[in-house]
C-alpha cells in the first residue's frame, strides 16, 4: 500500500495519508495575537483546508486531540468547535493541557478523518 | 468504507470504528474525589465498557495514551493498570504529565483498538 | 485480520502491528544525564531498531508526537530530526511541551509507521 504525502516540509509532512486514513500534522494559528477564539477559528479553517487538499471533510473527522495552554479557556473553545464540526458527524476527543510552540499559542489540535 | 459512531453527543463522538480500528474518546472519572487508584480503576471500567460496545475487547487494544496530572502518582497507577490488562496483549503505551480538565481530574486515558 | 504484538513486557508492548500499520511505544533515551541533542539521538536510534524489528523503517513513518520537558529545548530538538528523518518522505508531526517520567527525560517519542 502506499503513502501519500502532501506538504513536505524539512521538518515534517503536512498531510500523510495510509491505508484510508488521512493524518494532519499538529496545527496552531497563524496570527497568535488573537484570543482563544480567533486562535481556535484560524486552526479549524486550517484543517478544513487540509482535509480538502487530501479529498475529505471535517464530516469524515475520526480523532482529534486538543492542546490547550491554559485549560480554563476550554469552554471558550468549545463554542467554536461545536459550531464548526458537523453536529451529526463528530470525532472522538480528547483535550489536554500542554505547553505549546510559544506562550502566545493558545492551542494546538492534531486530528486525523478518513478518506 | 464506511465510519461508525457510536454514543454521539455535542462535543465528540465517545466511539469511532473505521477500517477495523475503534477509536476511544479521553476518558476520565466520574467520581473525581477518589485517589489516583479509585480514578484509574473507573476509567478502566469506561474502557471496558466502551470496548464491549463495540464488539471488542481489553485484549485487542492497539494503543494507549495516558495523561496524569501528577507524575508522582505514576507507580500506584500502573500498580491498578498491570493487574488490569491481558497480561499476553499489552498494548503500546505513552504516559505523560498534562493539565487536566479540573484540578482533581488526576487521569485521563486514550487508547484504540481493533475490532 | 491478527494483531502482531513484539517485545511484550509487564505494562505494555514496545510494537504493536495492526492493519499495515506499525505503533511503537513511547520512547525515552536509556542515558539520560545527556544533553537534549544527545536523548534524541537516543531516542531515534531506538526508533530505527524497533522500525526495523518490524520490517519497516523511517521511510515509512505515518505520525509521530514529540513530547518535550522543556519547549525552549524545541530547536536543537529540531536540528538532530531533521538530519534523522527521511527529507523526501517525513511524517506529520506535533510537539507539545509535557512533564515526562522523570525530571532528568528531557524527550519521549510516539510514532506509527507503515509497514
Amino acid at each position: 500500500m502506499t503513502i501519500k504525502r502532501m506538504e513536505i516540509g524539512p521538518i515534517m509532512s503536512r498531510v500523510v495519508e495510509y491505508g484510508g486514513v488521512i493524518h494532519l500534522c499538529g496545527l496552531t494559528a497563524d496570527d497568535q495575537s488573537q484570543t482563544i477564539e480567533g486562535q481556535t477559528q484560524q486552526v479549524l479553517a486550517k484543517i478544513d483546508h487540509y482535509l480538502a487538499e487530501a479529498a475529505t471533510s471535517k464530516s469524515r473527522l475520526l480523532t482529534a486531540t486538543i492542546y490547550l495552554t491554559d485549560m480554563s479557556m476550554k469552554d471558550a473553545m468549545n463554542e467554536v468547535w461545536k459550531s464548526w464540526i458537523d453536529r451529526d458527524n463528530p470525532p472522538t476527543r480528547a483535550c489536554v493541557g500542554a505547553v505549546l510552540a510559544r506562550p502566545e499559542t493558545l492551542i494546538e489540535i492534531v486530528v486525523c478523518a478518513a478518506r
